[in-house]
């Protein structure tokens, strides 16, 4: 049966597509690790003296790592209902002389738990790159524009100008708080380790003749042979579950990032300040073939509102975890951890395309800042009368009532606007800035250099690399 | 490439394996149901005299509606970023008579909303079915053991009697709103129809020269063909996303029911008075073999912890929707809707499992009873006090003293309880009722009759068919 | 110490100040109903026949109910742990001769469950009154401004043409979907009624030696009692949390709409085309005096942000109830339902306030009519094109080209656009309509004038009432 | 009117009676600490050389800061309907000589924002203290019952054997890990300073002549005086939302670990093997009375389900902040963050009172060990027969056929089971340790020790002092 005609999540099948991550994520990566894990486990349990462990059968066991029958193990899990014995039982049959001793001592967590961590390790590492990459990109964005005064927004309404580079530094100060939070997950993720059955570690004490000191090394042997630098000394059956709510929380803080980003994006879109990236062949509309839509930051929304649900799952699945382990994770985690790492994988890469790509309609940036200097002029007013003594509360609301007549009319000049002779003392002054716009926007390009100097930088650079270079193709 | 090298969403590859709804929610699905919804636009045009529109066209539609290229597909999608535009073109190229009036007067949501009234409607009465099933099951237990008396508990904690098939009850009542719920979002659920971009429906008026009647008569046609009764009057570009949220809540209604039963079922199995169905070969546990885990149930509170959340997604994709339409709900909805309905489907499938193979332990239940038995026997004393004229709040006092210094001790009989004189008047009374424990369950037998009787079953059975006897198998 | 020197949540102290929900939600309310529940048991109590309820206790019940001492009952709470329990003994001390009898057979729930329903029904009448108000000045307000043409937006770039009322009549329709929920919720709540203490109704059975259908008069003469037509058959301890979803899910859903609803508005006000009230006094900025920022319905979307994530406890609430009964409902609802009904009833008063003194800002609506009027002719030559057999893919993708060269260029004339000879055909009568934009609206009007005569009004008209002609004055 | 009669947030009036953290989060500290603002900025302002700022006009503000009239402060808000500019104008009628200075170069956000992260940071240190006293405790317990041998408990099942101390140490770990987030966010908590209205920095540029190097240095020492030592370099408006995503996310991920625990107390209540503290005078069902329930944990579980929804509310306000700020954020996190402080605050005091009160039934947990024993030994059986070279698959096959038999058959002794021929070898080995339960419980003691003594006390010791001693008292 042709695959169309079978249900696909579109992570993978749309947003995703060519992703390694849809790799570290498959059935037969688990399988590999889980081999792996079970190879690991009886050369430590060698290297400390168990002789049931024979050398013979940890080199079978490495050669036949890579067979997998898929159909096999299908049919065996139907069986036990249970997939770890069912992958114990078949990769048994494929190393006979290791079948009595693969898994010994352990508990179904060794391999599970064990390999949720090397797998999200590695694609957390994945997403570090793709965010750094993402990072830099509006970095250098910021640093190309951090010159270009534009009208800020308070309330989406007109409020004292910015610049496009300094409005581009919030994007990148709120993505690098989550980027910085999924690089604490990833230094400070613990390895679950041998724990055995309940967390006691009964089993290891038994086959070691309650030798404490030998399961304690057994515990490092295997947590450094899996590259692991910090493992949980406290257990149940398996590792807590606080470890994933803190992944979920950092990825979920991104999509929040994410989502205002693109919402700026699209409101200033709307605006006509700035464009995303709209390829030669792209069509808006159907219906409408004059639109150009930002659909590619509209997708990073959609995206994002399912991520943010995530910390929900994670949470109640921590909380709902029953004594040393109940199975109210395990459905749920073989779908929220896939996806919450491939959801921010997804926006990553629209992400990037849009950065990459971004316009800032230059024209229509300064039209909209001459039409707001009239107020924003009368906000330096404000400041001038206070510097001259004038109570603030009253040139506040002589300025408002002047402002607010003008919004009414229309079109009104600043030479208008201050006629009155209350502003007589500042008139000149004022006028003398409301040809330079880039006075009104404050310190906008020292907070700029100083940000991406101090703060930006610094962060991503060890994850940059040469070929980083390349942009993104969005796919659909 | 292996499928198994490439994530796969676990609600297809494990827990939906062969439920028609993988083909309902389908690409394939999707492409036949949109073009077939251009050839019912094409056939009410020209019934209404758009002569344009030409059998011919039509003809060749019909014709090669099931042909599908997917390479091509995609390749101009890529191309176009634009899906229903890559699909209209790809159609095109194969009915050349049609390529010009295909989608004629239509904007994309014309498809992309319409169709998907259709894939939900399908799969709801799909669901509405599996549901209806299960709730016959319910009530077959119900009915089987509405007689047995069990120990009620409240905070977990032995309370005054009932029995397993009252107990039943409630949970059948639960799923029973849920499926009225998702019944009336059924028969309510309205159809998006012919309104344009923006949901003027000007662009018909247009192609009839302005006849409203035309255009009305155009909407309600193609509402009839494609089979519904309802259609919604005002819309923007898509059908307001307030129908999607009331999907949502039904579904998500649904598995706060399932979890609350199957959380009860693992409670009783940890109480050793119910059984979830172990099969044959079943194994519990990798490292200790003994265990018999009610993993199903488990399962089940973990899928449902997930289908709770979507309600967020819904909600938020509702209130997010700006002005006559943005993008914000598009790859959002590909996913919660699909998964929402597969979730649904996978919990139904195991609730159905676990309910046939249901096994009261009744020597245990009896055991606990006998055990619980003094304690209840106290709260008749209560009433008796009480009916014979001794203050409520005294006779309370005395006997939560009574009751408490006896679980204090432990192992007191109701002999030792009441050999104070204070129960000097209700002492037979009480004794009398000890030996019968059904006489402590209240109603629970008329309140099963009546519940199943009047509510359950009347509302069920319209969706009851003969080959629904058939058992569940779980693959996984 | 002065009450501003503790903390108080907002929504009483801010947002629903003067509101009689304030009242209904109190501790006060709750009391007084408690005690006439125990009165309404009484009364039945003894119609029913038992004579240990004595005409002297309900008396003397009726004359103590007003008399309620709160460090009385804070005291005894304190020592007993049970808010119940301690009630009783407090207003069992108030009467003594009923002191024996008040909660005869009952369990807390019969008070709390109980009081809650009628609690809620209270609160959701009042709350549809004022739904239904606003709902009828949205409808004024689309009334007055049906044929008032604005520029359609998608992706909130502009679209083809739509009405200002058919826009709002978008929101009406929204907001009636909610509307019908909660209404619907209000006619099929049910009452708890009589059950004991796990549901069985076992000490009514004891109470009435065993005579069911005594027992079921005394649960229809309370529900009677206490107004409601409806009762819930089967329960546990508690009515079913899932009517408490139901309730939920209907606020959540209004507040998905009312969110909707204000983010247009604001996403308007930035386009300039329409204004939220501005009050006389009010500041817009303490910094920007020139200020005029839609902060009500700012407010709207940030209290809907809170009032959405309201089913997710009403969903786990549900699902974590155990067997009969366990407490995971109760702290937890003394919140979710007081918070849910408090944030949509401050929405609601908001809500009515804006859309009071809501101002299309006509002149600049018009101007960007003007400014899309080329864009829009071009859709109208798409369509004649068609009509005069021109294929449909090749019509879009030209004039896809002469629309975006024109957008990239800036300022280009419909002239100018459709120069080419490709427009030959269709010129002139895409220049006939140019200048009457309401052709461009399609049907607006008439789907305005239908949906207020057949969905709007025949919903709202039984809830109207004179003195809703009063408009809403907001405190803060 | 008695405040009864009015609706009261349970947060305040139950469940955080007598609680810093209400005056904490008053609006008299709300007043008192954005009075302090203004005086920071005006002596911090006259430091730089402003010499509009005059020394009697802070000190007329000193002296004026306690006098707040508060119906004054009601109706200048209800008039502007501006909070800061209604707190602004009563402050500068309160001291002439300062009211045309007080704010002088501010925006709003300047008192709002920074007046929050104070109360944040108040409230924060208070509740890591009342957190460590938590884990103090917990450590406590965990010390005193590392020997004390239980069934673990995997599916709610039983399992290995365990220590009732060790499984206090999951309890305290997952607590420690919200504990370290929490302490974290405390200790990378950012000011906000002095920014301005669009975060620029501007009006403060125009006040000090374009001297950058002022205003940096008036942004430190305002950070300074208020007790901070870091702050924002990039803002909008306010201080990016991301700042409450983390704050709101280590109170919720707290919340899911409390959960956690009291769930699991309540399961071993209702095995017999934990009873919660239960007072002396303490009811259980006002219809049961010889009822006993863990009511104070079923609180927790309450409380703790509404906490874990608040990340929801935070991420959502992140993403929804557009540009340099829209009012998105205020009403909800007037709530939100108030809400969550105090729920956490409730969480707190009532784990500590469960634990300080906790009591192991250690007759009933030692009885559970003794039932299991015979297929704990099983266990060994298993790892016996592997050391001696049996296959671990055939082994694991026939044990689980003996077990399962037994289970069947119920009442079972180990002898019996072990009667097959096929435990020959191992028979005597397991009959050895089926007498020493401690045996079987593996590491515990050592992994309690170890994570006592090298995790939680250095996290925690530094915040116990002498007075945290008090066990906390329940007022409800």
């Amino acid at each position: 049966m042709e695959s169309e005609a079978k249900w696909e999540s579109v992570l993978g099948a749309r947003y995703c597509r060519g992703s390694p991550l849809l790799y570290i994520l498959s059935e037969k990566n688990k399988t590999l690790i889980w081999r792996q894990l079970w190879i690991w486990l009886a050369e430590a349990e060698k290297e400390l003296g168990l002789t049931q462990v024979t050398e013979e059968a940890i080199i079978e066991m490495k050669n036949a790592k890579e067979s997998i029958d898929w159909s096999e193990l299908r049919a065996e899990e139907r069986k036990l209902k249970h997939d770890v014995m069912a992958h114990n039982h078949v990769y048994g049959r494929l190393c006979p002389s290791a079948a009595g001793i693969i898994h010994l001592g352990a508990t179904s967590c060794y391999v599970q738990d064990n390999a949720d961590c090397i797998v999200i390790r590695d694609a957390v590492h994945y997403l570090l790159n793709r965010m750094a990459i993402v990072l830099s990109r509006i970095g250098d964005f910021a640093e190309k524009t951090k010159s270009e005064v534009t009208v800020g927004r308070t309330h989406y309404q007109a409020a004292s100008l910015t610049t496009v580079g300094k409005r581009a530094c919030i994007w990148a100060q709120d993505l690098l708080i989550s980027f910085k939070e999924l690089e604490r997950f990833g230094s400070e993720q613990r390895f679950r380790g041998i724990k055995g059955a309940t967390g006691t570690q009964d089993s290891f004490m038994t086959l070691f003749d309650g030798d404490e000191e030998k399961v304690e090394r057994l515990d490092n042997l295997v947590t450094a042979k899996a590259g692991f630098t910090r493992r949980f000394a406290i257990s149940g059956q398996t590792y807590t579950r606080q470890q994933d709510v803190l992944l979920v929380n950092a990825l979920a803080s991104f999509a929040a990032a994410a989502k205002k980003i693109c919402m700026d994006i699209r409101v200033l879109q709307a605006m006509g300040e700035l464009w995303e990236p709209f390829e030669e062949s792209q069509i808006g509309s159907s219906a409408m073939p004059y639109k150009k839509n930002p659909m590619k930051s509209e997708r990073v929304c959609s995206l994002a509102r399912q991520l943010i649900t995530l910390p929900q799952t994670a949470l109640n699945t921590m909380a709902e975890q029953g004594l040393e382990r109940t199975l109210d994770d395990s459905a749920v985690r073989r779908m929220m951890i896939a996806e919450g790492l491939l959801n921010t994988n997804a926006i990553l890469l629209i992400l990037q395309n849009i950065v990459e790509g971004l316009t800032v309609r230059s024209s229509n940036v300064s039209k909209h800042v001459q039409e707001e200097m009239p107020f924003l002029a009368l906000e330096k007013a404000l400041m001038y009368l206070c510097q001259d003594g004038v109570d603030r509360q009253k040139a506040h609301s002589i300025i408002r009532t002047t402002a607010l007549e003008a919004k009414e009319k229309g079109n009104v000049s600043l030479e208008e606007m201050l006629s009155h002779s209350f502003y007589d003392e500042v008139r000149d002054r004022v006028f003398a800035l409301a040809s330079t716009p880039l006075v009104f926007a404050g310190r906008c390009v020292t907070q700029t250099d100083t940000f991406l100097a101090n703060e930006l930088l610094p962060s991503i650079s060890p994850y940059l690399k040469k070929k980083d270079d390349e942009k993104v193709q969005l796919d659909v």
